[in-house]
């Protein structure tokens, strides 16, 4: 039985937008919910395919006339076809109750949280560690962007240290695309993500604008953590005295401050050509 | 006289959501409005004192109930004393149906369009161009973020090809964070763009998986421009027989694609690097 006491009933078609559990699957938009139920919603094929191959997928509702692509009916059919995930099918209007999306594709999964500890992290081995961490991010969709980021710039982990949103946020996992349930990645506060990155030797970077050593100049050969901040205050107090260098990212322009995803994107960027250069 | 026909006369305050000049500021949300204008709006303190600074602002209309510090009060007492712009106040029901924000901030600013002709693009002098070109980009918020990390890194310009969004839209005026108003921007045709750098001598590079060479091993420091594609289906075809030279962006993870704009922010942080190590 899964997170909304769906029975594995098989032939399961709800078609009302007052339905119970339709009701309670659209709490899953607000962090309450989501705290309340443990689960997330999943939404789209790409990304509900990942979650089944990295996730504990506890439930699928579909709404076939909502679907884009015949991809979409084979994916229901392997998943019934495998079993151990029920299946219910909404009808569009009820579907549309449930979905956070704008052009939804009609799949939507029931995802079960994880804890996300950093005591959890475990980072690949025989390579120098490199680490992202982004503090108190308030946006979701740049949380998503920056795991996203995280992942496909060759990052072993993504911490969140105090984010004001939570990682299942919808708007993250939409952003994710799918890196969400691919890269390593811990919320903890500033003060349990040094002593984990300090208690493996990994030297502690952060960006700053002062800073006399251009990105290009330090040295990232070794271990090391990319620490950036937030949105709209930078990088917190908290972090401060964990902070081993400081480097400057080159930058022009009318913007006071650099986008996070993208000063994240060059300090990682930065790293892995210093690495695969040698 | 502006483009809602507003007089100057000082003492406008517009109270009901009804009144024909909000009707037709609130059309401003759509292209088709923006387009019969010839006008966008401009929302809030920071990016409309840019605009101030840097286009034509026809009117500033204002909600002193929304403001959010005592500096957007000082901001229309200087326009008021520096004349010009006719300032008109809304009550906060007029105010809410003319702005495209949540939590907006009692300021916005109807400004004029201009062209964005690739012939008017004038490069700075003394330096190798760097041109960041952008391909039919769908997704204003992306739009307005390749302007403000062209902005951020560097680039002397940045072209939208067959951009499907208008570079006037409100979320890509909002996510450019002003960099709408101070980067050298051109709307064009791939073969237009790729006709005015080669004109210039600026060589033309791309991103491709399949490339042999890495980013880091190109040579940036020479003119050049560099072409991303589009979120979904990369760089169009029409660029094709324009592109001098294919680089391979590291890439790991689960996604199949990088997000345009971290793709661009590393591709620019790469030419700024060469350069500046010199």
């Amino acid at each position: 039985m899964g997170a909304m006491g769906f029975q594995q009933d098989g032939g399961d078609h709800i078609r009302s937008r007052q339905n119970p559990r339709v009701k309670a699957l659209s709490r899953l938009r607000d962090r309450a919910g989501r705290r309340d139920m443990g689960v997330f919603l999943v939404e789209g094929l790409r990304e509900l395919s990942r979650a089944v191959e990295a996730a504990h997928v506890e439930e699928i509702y579909y709404a076939p006339e909502l679907f884009m692509s015949p991809a979409h009916a084979e994916f229901v059919e392997l998943i019934r076809a495998r079993g151990g995930v029920p299946l219910c099918r909404l009808s569009e209007s009820a579907f549309e109750k449930v979905s956070n999306r704008e052009g939804s594709d009609g799949i939507v999964g029931v995802v079960r949280q994880w804890p996300a500890k950093i005591s959890d992290l475990s980072l690949p081995e025989g390579v120098a560690p490199l680490v992202l961490a982004a503090d108190s991010i308030e946006k979701p969709g740049n949380l998503g962007a920056l795991m996203r980021t995280a992942d496909s710039l060759g990052a072993g982990a993504f911490i969140a240290s105090n984010p004001v949103t939570d990682i299942f946020n919808p708007a993250a996992v939409r952003s994710s695309q799918g890196a969400l349930f691919s890269i390593q990645m811990a919320v903890s506060t500033p003060a349990e993500a040094a002593g984990w990155l300090r208690e493996r030797g990994i030297k502690i970077y952060a960006a700053h604008l002062e800073a006399e050593k251009s990105l290009w100049q330090a040295d990232f050969s070794g271990p090391c953590a990319i620490v950036v901040g937030s949105e709209k205050s930078g990088l917190g107090a908290e972090w401060d005295e964990f902070i081993d260098e400081r480097v400057k990212v080159p930058m022009s322009g009318v913007s006071d401050s650099m986008n996070v995803n993208v000063a994240s994107a060059v300090f990682l960027y930065e790293a892995l050509r210093q690495r695969r250069l040698r």
